[in-house]
C-alpha cells in the first residue's frame, strides 16, 4: 500500500497505492465540496482530493448520484478520493444521523478510495475525562470499522484517526492501540484549533508523541493542515498527507497563502510569488475584478504555492536538507520558531530515522541546529569510542581539518594532571560548531567535514561546546587546549603548558582507517578489519584514500563523498568474525537465505531481527538466524522501519557470499 | 529623477524616471547581449535592461545599426536601457580600444537611457596602492564624464561607479568624492568576485561602508548581483538596482536559481517553485528536451523567481518587515548568515533610516534580531529618559503588559541599597525579549507591544538582557527584581526583599501619556503638553486612550495602531514652546513660509535644517529660520534623507498655523 522512496529524518517521500492510482507523498488533498467544485484542482497539481461522505449521505440528490454513478463521477475527479465520515459535523453539532457501520458501508458503496470511521474529534485543552472517553469510542469504532471491512471484504482503504486532545499520554495510547489494527492510514485528528491559535509548540508535542507509537508503515495524515507555512515542519515530524479547504476559504476572504504567512489582498501592492496568477495580474487588477473571478484566481495562487512547497519539501528530502528548510520556514513567525525549538527536544526520536549520510552538507542556521539528530549522534559516538590518556584540542581550520594541520601546533594550555605528553597516547580533536569535538582521524566522515557554520558564533553554540568539552574532558587524565581556543573562550581555568613545542599531530593512514571503521561499525572493528599486510591505495588526483587491501585482497573501499567504508567480501567476513550478533547485522529468515546468498536484495518482510543501531545508508551484514554470513549491503531504511515494514526493500545487497 | 515611495531601514521602494519610462526599484536589469536576445525578458517582468556599449562600439554592424536606428531598436526593447562602458573588458583584457570621452559620446549617440563612464574595476584583496590609483582614475573619469555631459548638454543619465576594492576607507573616500558630482546613479563596482566566492561578509563591509558616504538621493546599483538569494540582504543595505546575466548563464549550465540557492537540473526530482515552467514540466521533461529549448525554459524560471523575489521585497518594505525577510533568506547558507551577523555591526547606520513606526509587528527570528535598529533605538531612549529613585522589574505577561498587570505583584529580590520602596518614586518595567526593559507607561508604543518572540529563549537573548539590566540598574539606587526573573536568570547576586507585599503598580493615565510624550518628543515634553485641566477620553470599545484635552481644547490624539501621539494645533504650540530649537523641528526657508502656514506639504528642497533625530513617520513641527511655528505634520523621510533630497515630499503637513 505504502512504500518509502527517500527519507530525511522522519520526513519521507513515499508512494501510496490506491485503486485510482498512486499518490506521491507528502501530498496535499484539497477539500472538494460534493456539490460545488469551483476550481479544477487537478489542473493545479492535485493528485488526490478529499470530500465529505456524510454531506453526500445527508443530501438525497447527491446520495442517489453517488450510489448510481460513483463518487468520482459525482465530484468529477478521476484520481484517488478520500472521504471523511461526518466526525467534523459531530464535533460541531454534537450529533450526526448516521452510525459508524452505516458510514463505512456507505463509503464502500460509493466507491471511495479511502474511507474513514466515525471518530470523535476532541478539542485541545479539554477535561481529561472527556478526552479519555472520546478516545475509547474512537478506538472502538476504528476496530469495528476494520472488522466490518474484513467481514464484508471491502476494497476501500481505511483511515483510523488518532485522537486524545492535548494529553500526550492519551495520544500515545491511542496511537499504540490503533497501530495494532490493520488500518491503511493514520490521520492525526483535532489539531486544527492548535493551528488556528498559533499553538504550534503544542502541535509539535501532540504530533511527536503520536509518532512515538504510530506505525511507520502507513501514511500519517495531519487532518485539516493546509497552510504551506507549516508543511515543512510537519513533514519533518513524519506527516505524509495534508488536507485543507484553506485554498478556497482564504480565497473567498481575499487572502493569499504563502510560506511566509498570509497576505490580505487589501494590503498588497505587489503580487508575492512566481505563479501564473502573480505574474499575470497586479493586486489592483484583482481588486477591480468581480468577486467570483478574483476568488478563483486567488484559489489558483493558493494551490500553486501549496503544491510548489510540497515539491520543494520532497526535493529537500531527496537532497537531505529538510531540516535546513524547516529552520528557514520557521522564521516566518515566532510561534513557529518556538515550535522548531520544541522539536529539538525530540532529537532522539528523529535520530532513529535519520540517514547516516546525505547528499547535502549540514548547514548551521542558528542555535536550533545544535539539536539536530546528526549532532546528537556524533556526540554519542564520541562518548562510546575508546579513549587515549590525553586529549589535545585544536582550533578549527579549513575543512577537512586534517589536511590543513601539520608541523608545530603552537601554544597550549593544560587542564588536569600536568605531565609530559605522550603523543602516541593522545587523541587529537578539533573544536568546531556544531559538532563540538572532531577527532582528526575521522574528520572527513559525513557530516563532520560536509558541514558549514557562520564564523561569528552565537553564545548558544559557544556554551554548547564549552559544556561538551567540560563533560568530555573527564574521560582524560590531561586535556591540552590550544591557546587560540582559550582566548576565544575567555576562560582562566587553564594554565599555560610549558612543553607546547613538542606537540605535533602525526598523520597515520592506518590509524585513520581504523578510527573510521570504529566510528562506523563500533569499537574494535578497525583492528579486526585491517590486519595483515595493510596496503592503502589513494586517488592520484585528490590524494584521498580509495582502497584498502591486505596484500592483494581488497578489504574495503572508501567512498569519496562521505568517507564511509564500503565492505568487500573479505571485509564483510572480517567484520562478521569480529563483532557480536546482532551488531551490524540484518537477520533474514530461512526462506530468503538462498536469495541473499545469491546477492539478491533483502525485502523487509524477510527480516526477522536487526541491530537497532542500523540507520538508512549504513553498510550492514546479512546473516541467517544461526548468524551465518549470507551477504552484505546497504540499508535503505533505519532499524525501526525495517522491523515494522512488511513491504519494500530493506537492504540493497552489494554481494552474496555464494558468488 | 529618483523618488522614494516607501522605506524600511535602508531599504526603499523608489521610482527612477528615464526618458523611456519609469522604473520601480528595487529592480533587476537582465543583461542583454547586443547581438543575440534569446529571451524576451520584458515578457517575464523586466522593466529595464542593461547591455554593453563597448561591445556594440567594437562591432561594425552593431555600431552602424545602433547609430542609425538607436540602441532600443538594436536590442528590441522599448523600456529604459542602461549601458556599461567596457570597464569589464578592461578588467579582463587589461586594455580597451576606447577612451572615456569616446564611450560617453557613443552612448549618448546611440540614445542609451543611462550611460557609464570608463571606470577601473579593482578586484577584491589587491595591493592597496593599486586600489588607490585605480580609484583615482575612476573618480577622475567620472568627473570628466559629468563635465563632458554638461558641456555637450547630453540627455542621458550618468552612472558614476564606486570602486576601492576591499579597502573600506577607499570605498568611503570614493563614495564621498563621487557624491560631490552630479551623477544620476551610483553603481557599486567589482563586487562579483566577493559574491562568487561566498565572501558575503566582506560584501556587507564594502556595501555598508560605501553607503556611509554615498548620497541617498540617487539609486545605487550593485553591479553584477543577480542571484535572488542575496537580493533581500542587499536591498536592506540600500541597494536599488541589480543586474545580471545569471538568469541565462545559469540556464546554459542547466542550473535553476532560487532564493534558497542554486539547483542543478541533474539533481532535481521535483521542480522547485510555483512558476509556469515549474508547474508545466517535470525535471525529466526538461532533461529530455533539446538543449536550446531547455535553456530557454530554465532562463524563464530564473527570471520568474528573480522578479517574484523583488516583488516580495518591495511588499516587505511596504509592510515594514524587510529585516524579517532578510533574516529568513540568510538561513539559505552559513556564509549569508555570517553576512547577516556582520550587518548587525552597522545597526547605528541602519537606525538613522528606519521609520519610527511600521505596519508589521517586530518578529524575533534569532540572536540576529537583537541587533535590529528598533532594539538599539529603544535602549538608547531608555538611557536618555528621566529616572526615578528605584527600579522595579517584572516578568513578561501577555501584551500589552500594562493591561495584564494588577494587584499584588508577588515576591521580589533586591539589588543595591536595601530600603523601603517609595512606589511614587519607582519606575516599573517589564523584562522581555528583545527590548530588554519596557517601562509600563509606554508599553503600548510601537514596537514594544507590536512584537513577538519565541517563549523558549536562546542564550544570546538571555545574556543580552542580563547585560542590559546590569548596565541600566546603575542608574537607580535600588533595583527590585521579580522572583520569577531571578529563577529564570539563575543568579545569586540578589537577596529576597522583605517588603514584597507592598509592591503594586498604580496605573495612572496622566503619567502614561506624559511618559509616551517624553519617549516620543524628548524629556519634558509630557509636562509641557499636558498641563491645565487634563481630560482623557478613551475608546468605549477597546478602552484605549484616544484623545487628550485641556478642558475642551484638544492637545493630542493617540493613534490606536502604535500609540504614538498626534499633535493638534494646541499640542504643536505647547511642544514648540517647551522644546529648544531645532528639537522636533523641520526648518523651512523664507519662500515656502506662506505655503506651510496654509497647511501645504513641505518638499525637501525647501528644508534648510532639521533635527537630526527625526525619523520617517515622526510627528514634527515646521518652523521658519526664526523658529516661528508655521505648521506641524508627519515626516515622510528621516533627517539625513530630508537634508540630502532636492525633490519629493519631506513632511506631510497636518495643519498650518494660519488656519
Amino acid at each position: 500500500m505504502f512504500e518509502i522512496k527517500a527519507k530525511d529524518g522522519k520526513g519521507r517521500v513515499g508512494v501510496l497505492k490506491t485503486r485510482h492510482g498512486d499518490v506521491k507523498t507528502p501530498a496535499l488533498m484539497p477539500v472538494i465540496h460534493p456539490r460545488k467544485q469551483v476550481i479544477d484542482v487537478a489542473k493545479y497539481g492535485a493528485d488526490i482530493v478529499i470530500t465529505n461522505a456524510y454531506l453526500i449521505y445527508k443530501d438525497e440528490d447527491l446520495k442517489k448520484k453517488a450510489i448510481d454513478e460513483g463518487l468520482h463521477k459525482l465530484i468529477n475527479f478521476d484520481g484517488p478520493v478520500m472521504t471523511d465520515s461526518g466526525s467534523f459535523q459531530l464535533s460541531v453539532y454534537g450529533d450526526v444521523e448516521i452510525t459508524n457501520k452505516e458510514v463505512i458501508e456507505f463509503q464502500e458503496l460509493i466507491k471511495t478510495d479511502i474511507g474513514t470511521s466515525l471518530d470523535i474529534p476532541t478539542a485541545p485543552f479539554v477535561e481529561r475525562e472527556k478526552a479519555e472517553s472520546d478516545m475509547e469510542i474512537t478506538i472502538e469504532r476504528a476496530r469495528e470499522a476494520i472488522n466490518y471491512k474484513k467481514e464484508q471484504n471491502m476494497e476501500m482503504l481505511l483511515n483510523s484517526v488518532v485522537q486524545g486532545s492535548t494529553f500526550l499520554d492519551l495520544r500515545r495510547e491511542c496511537a499504540r492501540e490503533l497501530s495494532k489494527l490493520d488500518a491503511d492510514l493514520y490521520p492525526i485528528g483535532a489539531v486544527v484549533p492548535l493551528m488556528e491559535s498559533y499553538h504550534y509548540r503544542d502541535l509539535v508535542d501532540v504530533v511527536m508523541n503520536t509518532m512515538k507509537d504510530l506505525s511507520d508503515t502507513v501514511p500519517r495524515h495531519l487532518m485539516g493542515a493546509g497552510h504551506p507555512m507549516i508543511f515543512a515542519l510537519c513533514v519533518a515530524m513524519g506527516c505524509d498527507l495534508f488536507d485543507s479547504a484553506a485554498y478556497i476559504l482564504y480565497a473567498e476572504d481575499d487572502r493569499l497563502l504563502s510560506t511566509r504567512g498570509t497576505f490580505k489582498l487589501e494590503n498588497l501592492q505587489e503580487m508575492p510569488c512566481s505563479c501564473e496568477v502573480c505574474t499575470s495580474y497586479t493586486p489592483d487588477d484583482l481588486r477591480a475584478m468581480p468577486k467570483e473571478k478574483r476568488r478563483d484566481l486567488i484559489a489558483q495562487h493558493n494551490l500553486h504555492v501549496s503544491f510548489a512547497e510540497l515539491r520543494l519539501i520532497r526535493q529537500a528530502i531527496y537532497d537531505g536538507n529538510l531540516m535546513e528548510l524547516v529552520e528557514e520556514r520557521c522564521r516566518a513567525h515566532p510561534a513557529l520558531l518556538e515550535a522548531q525549538r520544541q522539536l529539538g527536544n525530540y532529537a532522539e526520536d528523529l535520530e532513529k530515522y535519520d540517514p547516516r549520510s546525505k547528499k547535502s552538507a549540514f548547514f548551521y542556521t542558528g542555535p536550533e541546529s545544535l539539536l539536530r539528530p546528526e549532532v546528537l549522534r556524533h556526540m554519542q559516538k564520541l562518548r562510546e569510542m575508546p579513549k587515549k590518556r590525553d586529549l589535545v584540542i585544536l582550533p578549527p581550520t579549513r575543512k577537512p581539518y586534517s589536511k590543513f594541520i601539520s608541523g608545530k601546533l603552537g601554544e597550549f594550555y593544560v587542564y588536569g594532571e600536568e605531565r609530559e605528553i605522550d603523543l602516541d597516547n593522545a587523541d587529537f580533536m578539533v573544536m568546531d560548531i556544531p559538532f563540538g569535538l572532531i577527532p582528526l582521524e575521522i574528520d572527513e566522515v559525513y557530516p563532520l567535514s560536509q558541514s558549514d557554520a557562520p564564523k561569528t558564533r552565537d553564545v548558544d553554540s559557544i556554551e554548547f561546546i564549552e559544556d561538551f568539552i567540560n563533560e568530555f574532558g573527564e574521560y582524560y587524565e590531561q586535556v591540552l587546549i590550544h591557546s587560540r581556543i582559550i582566548n576565544d573562550l575567555d576562560s582562566d581555568l587553564y594554565v599555560k603548558y610549558s612543553l607546547s613545542d613538542d606537540i605535533r599531530y602525526k598523520k597515520d593512514d592506518v590509524k585513520k582507517v581504523k578510527a573510521i571503521a570504529d566510528y562506523q561499525f563500533g569499537n574494535g572493528a578497525g583492528d579486526a578489519l585491517f590486519t595483515g599486510n595493510i596496503n592503502i591505495e589513494k586517488s592520484k588526483k585528490t590524494g584521498k584514500i580509495r582502497h584498502i587491501y591486505d596484500g592483494k585482497v581488497l578489504i574495503v573501499n572508501m567512498r569519496a563523498s562521505d568517507s564511509y567504508l564500503i565492505l568487500s567480501k573479505e571485509g564483510a567476513r572480517r567484520l562478521h568474525n569480529a563483532t557480536q550478533y546482532p551488531k551490524n547485522r540484518v537477520v533474514v529468515n530461512k526462506d530468503s537465505e538462498p536469495f541473499a546468498l545469491d546477492g539478491k536484495s533483502v525485502f523487509c518482510k524477510f527480516v526477522v531481527e536487526c541491530d537497532e543501531n542500523i540507520r538508512a545508508k549504513d553498510e550492514v551484514l546479512i546473516v541467517n538466524e544461526e548468524d551465518k554470513l549470507l551477504a552484505y549491503g546497504k540499508a535503505m531504511l533505519g532499524a525501526c522501519e525495517i522491523e515494522q515494514f512488511k513491504t519494500g526493500q530493506a537492504i540493497k545487497t552489494r554481494k552474496g557470499m555464494k558468488k
